[in-house]
């Protein structure tokens, strides 16, 4: 169904009347000017992101669904980032002509079931129309108490660094999805071009033939990389992490998510907290598939494992004295340590060599070009 | 300079080095995964806004100063129609490599007036590329005591129906500024294709006289239309008016702020409420420039108040009994009164004939075509 035929608050209505608050902050949700939250006991953490289709997702890659689970997640990533509970998200959204309202609910599906696997309510947003693809924001609100949060600022030196998960499996899941792609297309063009000249020829039999190729033309095989894909495509944020940490009684003294890539997080830390750092390549959580992944495409997998990004896997500090309790701790790793700022941002690489970690943040020359 | 050469997280820090919170509930702004805020003693409200480039505003009519004054602004006016303050804002931005840093500068200059103009501190946000031209989200964090906030669904049979400042001005000013850049744009072609043709025939008489003609056209006189332009061009968000209110002891039963139209805002209110309402034509308030503009136009004035838009006025409604006190605020105009749900929406014309209030929210057919 065209948009169209609804309209604005008809979308809205159909995208939002099964949307029932289940946190107590969640005083009113959509319907009004704005939400009303209610947090007399504990701080409010915002977070917002704006991801725009063709520059943060590739349509062709991931499905509507998937990509509304993604939006949210990386919001309540940086609210687990902060040592807090997300409890609501506002979404707004920008659509071209293009999508049907089964589209928007799809996308809306995906922002649902992250929504709800984390307790969060969707308290409300803005939906309105683009003239070139899709524009997604997400706003997320949290709560903490104020002794709980962890800013980036709080390293000292001695504290050891620990990361969740393991690294650079989503930027190894983009790169076979664009390797993929552009194999598929370039068989796709070449069946194409062949099934225009046989019916030029008016050739039948050659026609029925390449159109029976054309139909066979599958996405291919992901087997033994689906771990990759699924890094790439379903990302999560590691709330479960935050509730092992309280657990165990551990309180990190900085925190932040993996989303640039561990290098950048970690010189954001440092300079934030006035600390140096220094980590070890041999202790870089990586994944078999990711390291294969790697191989195959003649990429350096430790550069990717750094720079790689879209982890979403959260990287802290904890005082030395932790050292026993964090190593209790399923799926956290040990890669390094906090120095005296002097001391710079340091990799000791495998065979010892010393190597200074470098950022590579998101940069506008990389990803954008003129319209 | 290009954006580029400074890279994103450069962008930022010339955007945010000058932001010092003025809120207490401001506990920690820019610089971490989420901004951290503190409300022990009241309600938190949220509302969230996505402008894009070519759908909610055109940079050949505002300049990028005007516009993030007034990004800002209406998401300001969402607080003020819960009748809150509002307290914190987050920006997020997608820009294409057109816009150079000092653009964006710009942008953030009217985003600050705005904020200063109401003490909100900017607590966040996200900077990223687009293909495509501006994207502007804006979320705005406020404030209000539970007894204070009014929803959309008080109004009663009985209230009186009040609209703050006039309605219409600024779809007028929007008509204007698309009428004279069309004028302004066919003499423009017709000089340079003149132009051209004088330049194939050589004759420098013609082209110098040509030349000068084209750099003494410049955007037509405006003079007594002014008020109209500012309408569109700065809008503002009238807490003025809720300050009014609660100098006067009076508390809304309802409340909105008119973006949509004035028909569509009372049509919600009417819905959430269980009620209908009657106003009168000849109650409502509309400036001197907005009629004359109208009748230029050959359009109704009655429907361009109606439905134009954009006026970001406040519509509330008042408990009968306050209707002395409401007589004596400023710049509030009583324009009719809330009926029971049976009587419908009820437009008295000037000649006493009624009519139903048609609302004519805005339409994805409307306003954007295929990309």
């Amino acid at each position: 169904m065209e948009i169209a035929n609804i309209g604005e608050f008809g979308l809205i209505d159909r995208l939002t009347s099964e949307l029932k608050p289940k946190n107590v902050s969640t005083r009113y949700g959509v319907g009004d000017d704005c939400a009303v939250l209610s947090y007399p006991d504990s701080e409010v953490l915002i977070t917002t992101d704006l991801l725009m289709e063709g520059v943060h997702f590739d349509l062709t890659y991931i499905d509507l669904q998937h990509l509304g689970y993604k939006a949210v997640m990386v919001n309540l990533s940086d609210v687990f980032a902060m040592n807090g509970t997300p409890r609501q998200i506002t979404v707004s959204l920008a659509i071209s002509k293009r999508f049907t309202v089964e589209d928007i609910e799809q996308l809306y599906k995906g922002m649902r079931l992250a929504c709800e696997k984390w307790n969060v309510d969707i308290v409300g947003g803005d939906t309105t129309s683009s003239f070139t693809g899709l524009a997604i924001s997400i706003t997320c609100i949290g709560e903490a108490s104020k002794e709980d949060i962890v800013y980036r600022n709080g390293a000292r030196d001695t504290d050891l660094i620990c990361v969740s998960g393991d690294l650079g499996a989503a930027y190894m899941g983009l790169q076979l999805l664009e390797r993929e792609k552009s194999v598929y297309y370039s068989q796709y063009d070449d069946l194409q071009k062949k099934l225009a000249l046989a019916q030029q020829e008016g050739n039948q039999e050659k026609i029925s033939n390449l159109k029976s190729q054309l139909s066979n033309l599958s996405m291919p095989d992901f087997s033994g990389k689906e771990y990759l894909l699924q890094r790439q495509l379903q990302a999560e944020a590691r709330g479960d992490i935050i509730q092992k940490l309280r657990q165990a009684g551990i309180r990190p003294t900085a925190m932040m998510d993996v989303s640039d890539g561990l290098s950048s997080e970690l010189r954001h830390i440092c300079k934030q907290s006035g600390v140096g750092c220094r980590i070890y390549e041999k202790q870089l959580p990586i994944d078999y598939q990711t390291a294969v992944m790697a191989e195959e495409l003649n990429m350096n997998v430790t550069t990717c494992a750094l720079n790689g990004g879209e982890d979403y896997e959260l990287v802290f500090t904890v005082p030395i004295g932790d050292h026993e309790k964090i190593q209790e701790v399923d799926d956290v790793h040990l890669i390094g340590h906090i120095t005296e700022q002097k001391f710079g941002h340091v990799l000791v690489s495998r065979d010892g060599q010393e190597f200074e970690l470098k950022a590579q943040g998101w940069n506008f020359s990389a990803d954008a070009s003129e319209e």
